[in-house]
């Protein structure tokens, strides 16, 4: 097996091209908001939700260029909330990635409109997409769906706005960064192995794999941001802080075990799935 | 046959029902983005789109509540794109049918935020629909995806904002208005007819009946609007605007007996489709 410096610079590569496909030209009109919409899908994203989508497609004995389509449609929905959580009204940020946000090249009202493009672009290109067997376009246009939306990703934005200076209590903190994190990183693998026709057993099986993933990559967040955390949350969340900072330790490994554990039955057909696992979950805290 | 009036009334109805059930509770967490959703969802709109999915199902002999999502689908679209044109950073409008805009309510984000859960639960809502026959739900979120997207609705609108006070030529304008309010128009019509499993014949007639009735409900719009448009477009636009005008009368005839022409193989199935159409195209200018 390739190192998986070699293998995430392949798959990069495969995905870019596959984006650069799926999405309008920049001369097409209105050429603004087109620029605008490529501007930050080709900023320098690590391109993490698109690559696990790739690797489940893989674990589940499929072609990964089916879930391409799929891989490219989170990479979209994941941009489009950068975008928006950027803004001036939101978090108001003027770099990303070291660059300038979309906002501050192209206005506020483009910068809202090409993040809905994007929203938008990422349903056209599951709908095209054609899963190898089981499951249809409907299906994970759903799934997507769902987890986009306002009980998900959505959701969570408008939690963490709320939470702003208020004292948050652990289970609003979960819900915040399971909505915001985890629920796109499992529907990334969940897309992937639904493009390959998983059994539903599997599919089950990844679906776990991947909120496990997403809460324990969170979990690292949450042990290295705490300072941060702790100035944003204020004095007054200091107890619910303390106590989740304890219970940080035991909950990750829990969760990684879980994670590892839940790909067992795939053998060696998830060994890129365990060793993305591994860089994602192994970072020092 | 009902009269029209009595017909939209019921209509209005059962499509206020299906998005009552369609949309989360405003208690679901977070509140208040499920509020702002149903704020503007409930702010009074006409449903004009969704009342003509359902009777495009009705001319293709289908049970018009097979067309239910994708009606409450198109509202969620059009209600999202009304939100976020209101924006400061957009048209800047504080009221909306005599209420006041959602962000005037809500503040800036939370309504970027509402915007774009209820463009996405429309996907959601299609994803869920299953047509009687022919076409999927795939086939259907495509459609509504194109239309929404990048080349019409959004694109519409930056094409819109990138237009005031500049010299608008009489194609620009036509791209504006075919994507800002044909393209849904027609969009609604196909969506009922597939949902309807209508022959590809039914459908081709029907989406061509749609393209040319919201077309000449534009070109009304245009004429009750010449004065308004022409401050918003300045004076370099006078040439091209009176030349536009002189024509006005003519392209309106043409497009509506090429929308009623649609619907002559329909027969009686179409009476309903026919008396919106009439309702639409006879208004006084």
């Amino acid at each position: 097996m390739t190192t998986l410096k070699t293998y995430a610079a392949a798959q990069r590569k495969r995905i870019d091209a596959a984006l650069n496909r799926a999405l309008p030209r920049a001369a097409v009109r209105p050429a603004t908001l087109h620029e605008a919409m490529r501007y930050s899908i080709f900023a320098g994203g690590k391109r993490l939700r698109p690559i696990l989508c790739l690797a489940a497609a893989e674990a589940c004995g499929g072609d990964d260029k089916l879930a391409l389509p799929a891989a490219c449609a989170v990479e979209c929905i994941h941009t489009y909330s950068l975008i928006h959580d950027d803004l001036p009204c939101m978090d108001d940020d003027d770099l990303r990635r070291g660059k300038p946000t979309n906002h501050k090249v192209y206005g506020d009202a483009v910068a809202v409109l090409a993040g809905d493009a994007l929203l938008t672009v990422a349903f056209e290109i599951v709908a095209t997409s054609e899963p190898a067997r089981r499951y249809n376009a409907g299906d994970m246009v759903r799934d997507l769906a769902i987890t986009a939306g306002s009980r998900h990703l959505v959701g969570g934005q408008v939690a963490d706005m709320e939470g702003e200076g208020a004292g948050l209590g652990a289970r609003e903190l979960r819900f915040i960064h399971e909505s915001k994190t985890a629920a796109l990183l499992s529907c990334s693998i969940r897309l992937g192995a639904m493009s390959a026709g998983a059994t539903p057993r599997k599919l089950a099986a990844l679906s776990e794999f991947g909120q496990a993933l997403g809460l324990a990559f969170q979990v690292i967040d949450d042990i290295l941001d705490v300072t941060q955390t702790s100035a944003k949350l204020g004095k007054s969340a200091g107890k619910d802080e303390a106590s989740d900072k304890a219970t940080y330790p035991a909950i990750h490994g829990l969760l990684t075990r879980k994670a590892i554990a839940a790909l067992k039955p795939f053998g060696k057909s998830a060994a890129r799935l365990e060793q993305l696992a591994s860089y994602l979950l192994d970072r020092d805290y």
